[in-house]
């Protein structure tokens, strides 16, 4: 049977020109980095050559790219590093006079700003920096699942730190106003004469296909990662504008100019730099290839099934992304069958995640339990076709009518509240609706 | 010209056998461990299967193997790790009364013992804990760069949370007592009722030649990584034995049972994971062809240049290990000119190392700052041959010479202190020595 992949926001596969490019470095030329020799040279120019390849295309400097396992590593090392930093700097080190009082231990808490939506390897080090003593301000997201760039101003204080805003969304695909943002606090910053917030995007999802120009961004740190853009896995970075002070996570033999130790993986450099380099050169056609695919099988979907919502903004979001909830479908079923007819996808459904709790993105647009249960993502990619749409969209309706027809959930469109929070619950599973708790 | 690579030591290129078990990964089988369909489970299978694999290797269960980016990443996670755990652990946690004073802020320091030349990954993390408020023991080394099992003994203490010490050093390749500093551990851990102190052991070097089994060793916590054992780069595991207590350093989606978030990079995991299995079924008959060979350079190299000192123990050293300071010889400058002839090797001279010191490991002997900066590391591999080594010993002395001619130094074989550290000193550089500090 054809497979037809529809869930490239969770993994792309390596274009065969990423392969052939690390194809070199995973066998002849195998030299360390930090080798004087001419193995080592060889490893080493490759590497540079990689990193001035990334920093080209993000107008930034060489310098500025820390290679790091992946845009978790990446995203761990904005947050810990600047929060750490920030926290064991003397007062003298910040330009604000009204900065001087956000040391831990000291009357005000230093402070992030965030989104709900996040993923979580920027939430999770936020709630651990919570433990820690740090203020954190979640913000609310628009029912479209953008974020308003006046909620970051209005959030934003002397003791603000870091803000921290993903690029695109990985579930919903959403567009983040980052330029905005950037201005806002570029603003800010000097108006209050301070160095910071520091401005840290995720772009794992958003560097396929949109434009990564730092300067236009106006982001201080910025994540990317290989395994989203048909690299490797394993291989990410961290862009980080010249003079943002960062503590370093990963300690030892003083790589990566002493920001994250540890032997440079030269093939998945490689590798990474040229999957950005040729991602980056097609988005605009993938972009123009791809949008109406996706408005397609999104009026498609809702024009042939009953009960289907579109979550996120309909033009403002990742030409390859499509994210519906098809209501009363619990979505690890759907993702089962469809799997079973072919088609890989994927769902915010609780069952699928490690924490059981049902995708926070969805609840984040003020949806209702359900929508997230029965949130489907289908997210294409360079091998997807309208024929492959046209299949789902044929097997989709016959499906959805037979799980619905063994469904205990009639849910209404316009619920804004959880109709059968019970039905969800089960073993190791527990379901917090209407302020109380199921199991 | 042919090339002679005599660095395994710092890594070594990929085995056949095992860049075609990562192929697939790299190519058709690309899908995300976590995604629910075919692609998905095809992934977590390799994956799950690469863990179980070198769970069985090292005598262990599979939810004990944590696979991280590396070695340095493995080691930092097991040092930062057990100590957060251990600072933020409520005092009940602990089974021994002797245990509950030894928590941040309270009468005693928390306490690591781990030894003057460990590699950095490991070094550097607990130079970060001291500033945290740790208390560290460095041990001192034997001359013949071998810990003394008894001066793990002494150092214990009731508020011992970790021992780290390296199985295999990395630059003189001697081997640890690490079974006997287990047995040590176990006994006190016994005698005082208490779950603490964690015995975790950096194998990177060791991995290739020696034993695994981690009963054998009585270690809590082991450190293996791919390039040092013809598995790929930026790929490695942390064995942590069931009930060790390490708070994780990498937060996000929660892969590796919530101790390492990330996309699994399963190309990578099946790499280690053959690497691992082929090194460990070959060990034996690489050991006794290289041994050998090892000794017939070291001794040949004495006997054809004068003032050629060996650093290290003779016998209880890898196989593959040859490290000799060659005195009044400036290292880089021999590294580079062997290079020229087609031979790659390291040395421990200052200007090699990112922090412009010379090898701790050579001064940890008691060596003088002349014979770290005059070491030279000449590790074999799978393609070293006699013919190799014999071609290195014939143009070294000729090399030695010449270079001896234009050196400022003339160092007596028995010198215990510093003859001319001047000399050393340039631009960037210092020295210190006789309690003077030359720049």
């Amino acid at each position: 049977m054809k497979r037809i992949y529809l869930d490239h926001a969770a993994t792309t596969p390596i274009d065969a020109r990423v392969k052939e490019a690390m194809d070199l470095f995973l066998t002849q030329d195998f030299g360390n980095a930090g080798g004087l020799y001419r193995e080592g040279r060889i490893a080493k120019d490759a590497m540079e050559g990689a990193r001035a390849t990334i920093a080209k295309i993000i107008n930034a400097r060489s310098e500025e790219i820390i290679f790091t396992s992946g845009g978790t590593e990446s995203d761990n090392l904005a947050i810990f590093g600047v929060s750490e930093a920030a926290s064991s700097s003397s007062k003298s080190d910040f330009r604000s006079a009204k900065k001087s009082d956000f040391f831990p231990g000291e009357a005000a808490k230093p402070h992030i700003i965030t989104t709900k939506f996040e993923h979580h390897a920027v939430l999770r080090p936020c709630e651990e920096l919570e433990k820690r003593g740090f203020d954190v301000t979640y913000l609310d997201v628009g029912e479209d699942g953008i974020v308003n760039p006046e909620d970051v101003r209005q959030a934003l204080r002397s003791e603000t730190i870091l803000v921290s805003v993903m690029y695109a969304n990985n579930e919903i695909g959403t567009i983040q106003p980052i330029a905005e943002i950037g201005k806002i606090i570029k603003e800010y910053k000097k108006e209050n004469k301070s160095a910071y917030p520091y401005f840290h995007t995720d772009a794992c999802q958003a560097a396929g296909y949109l434009d990564l120009n730092v300067n236009n961004l106006g982001v201080d740190l910025m994540t990317v990662n290989g395994p989203k853009i048909y690299g490797p896995k394993g291989i990410g970075f961290l862009y980080r504008k010249m003079g943002v002070k960062i503590k370093p996570q990963i300690l030892g033999g003083g790589q990566e100019i002493k920001m994250r130790s540890g032997t440079e993986p030269v093939a998945l450099i490689v590798g990474l730099a040229q999957a950005l380099k040729i991602s980056q050169e097609e988005k605009e056609a993938e972009t123009n290839r791809l949008a109406p695919l996706r408005d397609y099988f999104i009026s498609e979907a809702i024009k042939r099934i009953p009960k289907v919502v579109l979550n996120g903004h309909p033009i403002k979001r990742l030409p390859n992304n499509i994210n519906v909830s098809i209501l009363d479908i619990e979505g690890e079923s759907l993702v089962l069958y469809l799997d079973s007819k072919g088609v890989a996808c994927s769902t915010g459904s609780a069952c699928t995640s490690e924490s059981l709790d049902p995708s926070h993105v969805i609840l984040a647009l003020g949806k209702p339990y359900e929508f997230a249960h029965s949130s489907m993502r289908f997210t294409m990619g360079k091998s997807t076709t309208k024929e492959d749409l046209d299949y789902v969209l044929e097997i989709l309706p016959k499906t959805v009518e037979w799980l619905r027809v063994v469904s205990p959930i009639n849910l209404d469109i316009s619920a804004k509240s959880m109709s059968h929070p019970e039905v969800f619950a089960g073993e190791n599973l527990r379901v917090k609706a209407k302020s109380k708790s199921y199991k």
